[in-house]
């Protein structure tokens, strides 16, 4: 029989089994901690039609669609989860309460040009605080806030939230004379971080005409390291849009003190634009402190119009995203899983060592309740290959089961790691087992 | 702006936040039991070559098949688990220690023409255990005492497990000298259910030319309702496969006892014949004792090569699939699922009744931390609207922090179901609460 070879396309993650359980451990940490900030789940479908999924308009976007072949035409895969929130929210507006507040966590699909790092197939992580004509500034704070405690869960210490306010930006070039190239100045302080504050001088300048003292100015004001609010302090009362802009951060600087979230892991950060158009309020980005050259793990902010492309009714919110995969990605190329965290199928491997398998069988079930992890080694393998299994595997603990123990009605219990081995009670040994897991499950996921 | 009207395509399942709630613990719950069975997880892709998914061979399959449009024209969307594995295991086999255990629970695809509970995504839960050139059969009594455990823990009570073995059926035909239209006799035989004994007998006879003696052997053995294992007698010592078939069911049936399997929820039926050629032991279909009507959901049994497309290598299992979506439509549709099962998006609202939020994010900060899911209201509205917030998304415990309070250090929680107005110490309330919510989570996502 002709043997087609087995291959998982380019730019899709497929994982071990054990890196797998570190994933679903992340994944299942990031629900906990949406769900303690009182955020609900959903799970839409990954598949849309076109028109839905496109309906904020084309561009880069349009290229990148997987777009489905079958039956009806206008079927494609979801590219981001906004888009499914905003039909969601529209759709099922009679049966949602608002401030509507939902976590998603899934699958998104961008035909991109393979390349190292770049994903096809990858997972987003998105929260999101939707009003039914208006939303509370607190909320703006509270959504890092949220991000803060649930990389934390993850294990992960280093990582910095840099927040600004799209009306300060905005309204500080009208203040300098310069409102009406807002969009494109915008557009270039964003590369702030890839060019420099030479080469963006050197943009400022050429590209955009600015006056020299207008370019020092905005120079000064992105690059500031000092306080952020004395900068601001310079340009109060000129412009009313500024002065809000300014009141918003000072407010969700001291709520998110509240949140309990440390100067550790924020920076106000003005020179911050995040090139949609669709953000008005605060806006964050999430970088890991050691590596700003892999750019930003997640993003996000307010926004005035969820879903304008659907519906009338103006439903405003803030939200970010987290990009599951490429975090995952980063953390093992970095070496930051953290190698101690406690992935094997199974906590105790049990051979039996006689024919009838009825004792083993019912051991399993017991261990089962007790909620240990147990397998039944059953192959008819040579003594040394049954143990080098769990060797293998990582499985920490060896139950043996032989004529002497049934008889006796105890097991004999080996841990790996240190060779030491018992017989008593199965009871006894269950308790002991128990024990010992609770510490090897103490690990994060992440190294500390 | 000229608006697009918001729609989920027909044959998707879109839920509401509560049913998402209770289809998301359905979902950690099965998680659970199979982890306790020390199997681990896998998350393969959605998106394969279609090369690979087609590899089996096409007929209906490839014409449900969902292909992609994009760049690379040889891709398509999985229609089931299966092959996925089958890939998987080749492709790591270096990697991977057998007998390998593995589940995965995700979404799969099919283009079936639009029809009331069939579904174009929808959730399958597979498991495997797949050996390397061999595999014990007591695995072929595990799976199914795995899927008893794992319905179970839903708290589904009302489910039968069919269970017969593919050497017995065939073999019968060919001690009843009928050897040679097996095949043709095992797919009209599938069919018992839906044509009946009469029906059934009229097949045999017109279509497969087969002698009334035979005929009446086939229709005895098949609808018989006393002890199998007495219909088996019958036929003992006249055919090899027929009498090892014999034995494995006799061996299943006691492990199926020591796994903790009661009478109650298995049924050896002689009759099951499970249509697909790959299946070579143990076969299982699973039912909702009171809804056969709505046909098996989910059904499974041993194969001895899972991967021959990929690979010389031999890799016999045994695994079993359940249709989640199709079970959580037929569980919705007979109103099976638990109303009293705790599905709000969070334990408690707070209501700060002063201008300064701060008291109220640590309120909300503290309660977090002790694994309460806390939402702060802070729409400014009449106190009615946020009351009938917490109302309608039966959030059951509603924290007020007035002036009062924050002078006297305290906290009232009224319990909306009750009433009961308390105010006290937020740490004496926050016991309190936590003590509620225990009862609360108690209730299973199935009606016991």
């Amino acid at each position: 029989m002709q043997k087609i070879k087995p291959r998982t396309l380019s730019g899709f993650m497929e994982l071990l089994p054990s890196e797998q359980v570190s994933f679903d451990t992340m994944v299942q940490r990031l629900r906990n901690s949406f769900s303690l900030f009182g955020f609900t789940p959903l799970d839409t479908p990954l598949m849309e039609s076109a028109e839905i999924l496109l309906a904020k308009g084309g561009g880069e976007t349009e290229k990148q669609i997987y777009k489905l072949q079958k039956g009806e035409t206008d079927l494609a895969l979801r590219f981001e989860l906004t888009t499914s929130l905003a039909k969601y929210a529209t759709l099922h507006y009679n049966d949602l309460t608002f401030p509507f507040r939902r976590y998603e966590i899934g699958k998104v699909y961008r035909g991109e040009r393979a390349q190292r790092g770049r994903f096809r197939e990858f997972y987003q992580a998105d929260i999101d605080i939707i009003g039914d004509g208006s939303l509370d500034t607190l909320n703006e704070a509270e959504v890092p806030s949220i991000i803060y405690k649930a990389l934390i869960s993850l294990g992960l210490q280093k990582f910095n939230i840099r927040i600004s306010n799209r009306k300060i930006l905005g309204s500080f070039f009208e203040i300098l004379g310069a409102g009406d190239k807002s969009t494109e100045i915008m557009r270039a302080v964003d590369k702030l971080d890839k060019m420099g504050p030479e080469k963006l001088s050197k943009v400022l300048s050429e590209d955009l005409n600015l006056k020299d003292n207008q370019i020092t100015e905005i120079i000064n004001f992105v690059t500031n390291e000092g306080d952020p609010f004395e900068t601001l302090e310079k340009y109060k009362n000129k412009n009313e849009t500024f002065d809000q802009g300014t009141d918003e951060l000072q407010t969700l600087k001291t709520h998110l003190s509240n949140f309990g979230v440390p100067e550790t892991h924020y920076k106000i950060d003005l020179s911050l634009a995040r090139g949609l158009d669709y953000y008005t309020g605060t806006v964050y980005e999430v970088y890991l402190t050691d590596h700003p050259e892999v750019g930003s793990i997640g993003g996000g902010g307010r926004y005035d119009n969820l879903a304008e492309y659907f519906t009338e009714r103006k439903m405003p919110g803030v939200g970010i995203t987290i990009g599951l995969t490429r975090l995952f990605y980063i953390l093992q190329e970095q070496k930051l899983l953290n190698e101690k965290f406690y992935t094997p199928p199974a906590d105790a491997l049990i051979i039996p060592m006689t024919d009838d398998l009825s004792h083993a069988v019912k051991l399993a079930t017991k261990m089962r309740e007790e909620g240990i992890k147990a397998q039944i080694y059953t192959e008819n393998k040579k003594f040394k290959v049954k143990i080098s299994y769990a060797d293998k595997l990582k499985i920490p603990f060896v139950v043996f089961l032989g004529e002497d123990e049934i008889n006796k009605g105890t097991i004999t219990v080996k841990e790996l790691t240190t060779g030491n081995q018992t017989t008593a009670s199965p009871d006894m040994l269950i308790k002991g087992i128990l024990e010992k897991l609770k510490k090897l499950n103490q690990n994060p996921p992440i190294h500390p």
